[in-house]
């Protein structure tokens, strides 16, 4: 059966995460009911992330198979069109080898957060970023971000349900900059434990707002506790937006 | 009687422009509910640019006085929590000088006009910006842009219900410049004639599709002839993004 790749941008703010779940919108629910509108087919649509209630994607990766071949800019078209008025939108499509799994072939996934950090809130990215109206220390919270890089037990910044087996992860990338009124944060791994970009984004605030000197992102990351972490950071600023694949 | 500045940003998408209308959503009405919810006071706001329907702020500037003297912070804090939920937001509020006049004493506006260049329609900006589907050439755009500068009669792109006195106006700055999947353009003068800013855009279109040569946009402007203007651009991708004072 050919399989399909697609590169997926999202507001994550009206849908419950991308899981399907009963009786709530969510993003694998709508891009599964836009796919059987143009195909007559029911297929599973498959995810390199399961971003949670609110997280936004720009570079969301997934597959799904099709009994029919289709040309892969047929489908783009398709898809955007049933896929209105719902904030999702096809960027990409391509047909791929039926070996090629949108989760598990994935090398890299980089996310960004984005903090509004200014006394107003947002007009025009309201839901899209976090508004912090203290003033951030950007190079306090870069110099705390790169103190925690590389091959750790993050189960400091790990959601109590997370699922996965292992709390050990490499983290490639995760530095802050200025943009003007945003600060944003970057966040580059194979793989990220339940929660955790939001958990060490929330952390890292904590150092930007000086509650919390530099050194103590690195003393939360080695004690391993969850209780060490700082309030979460909220989904309204997160964005995956690229899935690196071999 | 103290008077007020206040610099706003809005997402211009549910309003009817920026001036009051019977029965209509307004920004302006917005505001002066606003204003009227904290201070129990009915002034009059005077903008710097009377945006149109669906044209978007990032730097609009407003005054208004009031009888009673309040401390700026309190004011602008003040009227973010009385604007909810409307996508208005007052960036900064100062007491000026009685002379002021947001409209009068502004000697330069500028503007920034997005589009989103892109097969894919945008999930994360719907209504602000323009989606133009087809690539366009934006070195061709910036030097049809460039061509234009100075100061001109801008009849070919000045709007049938104009009530400006005089045609002529001084371009100050007119360039484009391409940002990854979104094309830029930045339009700088004292100020614009009635829907100049998507006139010039428009026709600048017409140059990236490549349906115009460079020449024409220059030509369309000497013609002063309305009928040879390229057709205008939709107000989703423009902001008003800062008014100067002397």
């Amino acid at each position: 059966m050919p399989r399909y790749r697609l590169v997926v941008e999202y507001d994550g703010s009206p849908f419950k995460g991308w899981q399907r779940q009963r009786d709530l919108p969510t993003v694998q629910q709508t891009l599964e009911e836009a796919i059987a509108r143009f195909s007559s087919e029911a297929p599973v649509v498959h995810a390199a992330g399961r971003t949670d209630t609110g997280v936004h994607a720009t570079g969301q990766v997934v597959h799904f198979d099709l009994e029919r071949q289709w040309d892969a800019f047929r489908i783009r078209e398709a898809l955007n069109y049933h896929l209105r008025p719902a904030p999702v939108v096809v960027v990409l499509a391509e047909q791929v080898d039926e070996s090629f799994e949108a989760r598990f072939s994935a090398i890299e996934r980089h996310y960004e957060y984005r903090i509004l950090n200014r006394r107003a809130p947002s007009a025009l990215e309201r839901h899209q970023v976090w508004h912090v109206p203290v003033p951030l220390d950007s190079e306090a919270m870069d110099e705390a971000a790169r103190s925690i890089l590389g091959h750790h037990d993050f189960t400091t910044f790990r959601a109590a349900e997370c699922q996965a087996k292992s709390p050990l992860k490499t983290l490639d990338r995760f530095d802050v900059r200025r943009e003007g009124q945003y600060v944003v944060v970057i966040a580059e791994a194979r793989s990220f434990l339940h929660h955790q970009v939001r958990s060490m984004v929330g952390s890292l605030k904590m150092v930007g707002e000086g509650k919390w000197p530099v050194r103590r992102m690195r003393d939360a990351l080695d004690a391993r506790d969850r209780s060490r972490c700082g309030p979460m950071a909220p989904p309204d600023g997160l964005y995956l937006t690229r899935v690196v694949y071999p």
